[in-house]
C-alpha cells in the first residue's frame, strides 16, 4: 500500500493542505492537493497544490519564485488534512504580497488587516494567484 | 454588514477552521464551522465547531474538558479559512490522546507516528471525537 492510500481523499479527490513556516511556526495558507499534487510535493520537496479555480496543478512559486521548500509532511488523525512545514522562499505566501494569507484579525466586530504588504503583488506576479 | 458576512462559506455553509497553539505555534487540528459555530466561538471565547459526522455543533472539550480558549481569530485572503490561535486547556487536541492531530510524519514512503499518546482516550472521553 502506498502512503498516498492512507490519505482520506474527499469526494472531489482532494485533501486540505496547511502550509506552516517551519522556523517561525506561522501558519501561511491553506490550499488543496489531489493525489498527483501530493505525490509531486513529496518527490520535488516543494509544495505543489491543486488549484480549484484554475483546475490544474499549481507549483507554488512557479511564477513568483516564492516556492515553499518542504521540510516535513504530516497527516492528521482522520487522514483528511496534511500539514506542510516549509521554508517559504522570498518570505511571501499570499497573493496580496503579505507573508501569510491570514492577515485579517477579528477586532470587536470587524476584520482588520494586521500584516503589512511586503511587496506590491504587481511586481511579483504574472498570473499566479493564491489559488 | 456583519463580520460573519466577510466569510466565504462553502456550498455546505461551512468554513475550514485551523486551531493553532497560541504559545508554541503548533498546529493542533483542522475542523469546520458553520455560521453559528463561528459566532458562538467569538461570543464564548472558546472554539465551537460544526461536527460533520455528528451533524451538530461541537463545543470542543464539552466532554473532555479540553476546551480551546481563543486568543485570536484570523481570516485568510479568500475568506474561506479561519485560523484560531488558542490556549488548549489540558494540552490535548486529538481524540487519540495526543497534543496534536498531526501526529504522523512522512518518513520515506510511510507515515510514522511521532507524537506520544499523553492520555488513554478511554480515560478522557465519553463520546467526544475528533469531529
Amino acid at each position: 500500500m502506498s502512503w498516498l492510500d492512507a490519505v482520506a481523499w474527499n469526494a472531489d479527490g482532494l485533501v486540505a493542505a496547511i502550509a506552516q513556516d517551519a522556523d517561525s511556526g506561522e501558519v501561511l495558507m491553506m490550499a488543496w492537493m489531489d493525489r498527483t499534487a501530493l505525490a509531486r510535493t513529496a518527490e520535488l520537496g516543494e509544495a505543489v497544490y491543486w488549484s480549484r479555480s484554475r483546475g490544474r496543478l499549481w507549483h507554488k512559486g512557479e511564477t513568483s519564485g516564492h516556492v515553499q521548500r518542504v521540510r516535513e509532511l504530516r497527516l492528521d488523525c482522520d487522514g483528511d488534512v496534511v500539514l506542510l512545514r516549509v521554508e517559504p522562499v522570498g518570505g511571501i505566501a499570499c497573493h496580496t504580497g503579505r507573508r501569510t494569507c491570514f492577515y485579517r484579525r477579528l477586532a470587536g466586530d470587524a476584520w482588520q488587516a494586521v500584516e503589512p504588504v511586503l511587496r506590491d503583488p504587481d511586481t511579483i506576479y504574472e498570473g499566479e494567484r493564491r489559488e
